[in-house]
């Protein structure tokens, strides 16, 4: 692999001020989870965006989350076909394998996949249109839930309802796995649907009594 | 979707000590992101696993780096199918959109799907081998990773091995993808594997020159 | 410009060694910033002492801070009478132009511009009277600053004293800009005071509820 | 000043992970510098920009550089009058107090007080010609170097012939400073004018023989 280059050196900088420092002073919870393995009590997806860190949100340890992360936190629905789909194989692995107790789709505000699809259902983005086009492809996830917010105002509004129809498109294609229907059934599994507004700090919970999502 | 469960008490009691504190403390920043939008300087692909986290090791503030985790951080080839390529979604936004600098492929210690990937291969996880197994396939995407290092002596030493694999595997077929080629060819883009030691909060980066990983 | 000379033999070789390395490693990032422009998260407004690098300090990358160095890190009262006030335009560019979320005044021990100021207080320093003289007429800006100070025992300790007052003169100064008063009411910015012992490697912040600087 | 915020978690963490590593290699020479005072042999004008580190480009060590910072890196001329000149002050107490070998003027590419000053100069900015404009009467120093490029055809060319400019208009305002005159005459002091393309990586330097800038 000719092409890989030495690491910058900020960051080379900043890796040896972390061991100095935050490893140095927890090297014994380390040494645990290097020697015992991971035992996450849930399994967060989530979206690849740069400013959504559920780890600081949540406090979260070392070893409390199983974390999948990818464009606008979608799961696809069950199709197992014998094609490759990283995100079935992560829920797949945190429910059978690690026998999570929850599962936590995070959307987030000014989601730019989220904008990507509003912009492809409406006719103007057909570079997203094309075969070629893995994220207008991977949004092609999304499109019943934009058939649920269409009528609403274009704009800032009508995004948020789709990044919180992302969330519940998202839940629903994890109940079409078996395996998730069947924990949840059983009591060993819940699920959740949360929505991040970045700039406020806020958070919001799919309440399934009222339909709506509730700041918590 | 009437499976949503309320949020787990004692996250709620840590997420409202987040917005007090950590949130309270950088409020200018978060409403700077949710107003200005996102500029991350590389995008990480790691592992969903619940024991690495790259925000730590680098000390990365919200908004630096974009973040695609799914089962041992690997990247399939390019193939524009039409379907639903998750992997595929997040580099092609993360490097047309976004125009990040540094792809960076993190690796680590103790990996499960790694494990699984060789168990497979040994043709000791006869249930990894179904169509229906979305982690088999998923680990498919390691097999040749696997035939490069099937003459190491099994345990510890193979496991190993093939982390690395891994990430050699997902650089290589990062370079399959005609974008990534051309921003690499261009100088604007450049890869880097990197290999996390969990327990004993190492990290080793691969050199081209020598071929092998060394400590940073 | 007939007086100008060529760059010293050990800089331009300096600057070949950075730019094989460094630059070399970093290209993309580079290239990156050179194309897409600056977003940086946070204006920093420190001393010219060649003893005080903030980027060493915060493990910072090209791109992070705006910076602006004066003598002894003052920020004179907001004044637009149409003269030239390098200091002010330098903010007013962070802050509407760039609409940075952070501004740090960061003051440091032995500084010079202090120790001066007190001098010049004390009636020791008749030639930083004069009005020739830019670096007395610069240190008038912290005239309030001593008179907070007029009282602690001569030396060290005052020197010390006064340093800090630079940070909370100048904060107070800051908050006399029309364009940042009302970023800070509106939460899109704030503003911090720290203070950096260069020989001990300490850093203080200014805590608004205690009124003195603890160590962070 | 009760409006100081806290410092954002993440530059505290990356504090202590550089008084952990950084600092406590070189602790004696940060003690030295603290006893002993500054004895830097170059000064800097740079501009604020984020992108341009004038210690990475020469791997500078705490003590080398006595650095000011400011907008587009620009020199006022010499002008007594009594009111506040940080940049002047600047200039004054590095001559004159520390008597730095070199005056080094930094300019670069894509600098967005250059690209105002060519907007203003235009006409095509409005709001810079206020009086109230802080960076509008701050890019007025630069001026006359606008007339000396405003033939050349407008867009990337004229703006890099602008930010050329600013160096020279530095250097020869410099000029204007009796205590600079005569440390230049004695060969005390020597002048030296800077180009950094950020995205190329290159740095040239002003050749008063050819009139034009040449890489180093």
């Amino acid at each position: 692999m000719e092409h890989a280059k030495p690491l910058p050196s900020y960051l080379v900088q900043r890796y040896h001020g972390w061991k100095a420092t935050s490893y140095a002073q927890n090297e014994s919870w380390y040494r645990h989870l290097g020697a015992e393995g991971q035992h996450p009590r849930a399994m967060i997806i989530s979206c690849c965006d740069s400013r959504v860190h559920v780890t600081s949100i949540f406090g979260a340890d070392q070893g409390e989350f199983f974390i999948h992360r990818n464009i606008a936190n979608l799961v696809p629905p069950y199709k197992p076909d014998g094609n490759q789909h990283g995100t079935s194989a992560a829920v797949e692995y945190a429910v059978t394998a690690l026998k999570v107790a929850h599962l936590v789709v995070l959307g987030h505000s000014q989601c730019g996949g989220v904008q990507g699809c509003i912009d492809m259902c409406k006719g103007d983005a057909p570079q997203l249109e094309s075969k070629e086009s893995f994220v207008g492809r991977w949004m092609d996830v999304l499109r019943p839930g934009y058939e649920a917010v269409a009528d609403v105002a274009e704009g800032p509004e009508q995004a948020r309802a789709l990044e919180k129809q992302s969330i519940l498109v998202s839940l629903g294609n994890l109940m079409t796995f078996p395996f998730v229907q069947n924990r949840v059934a059983s009591g060993d599994l819940s699920l959740h649907g949360l929505w991040h507004n970045i700039g406020e700090g806020g958070l919001e919970a799919y309440d399934p009594k009222t339909g709506v999502f509730e700041q918590v």
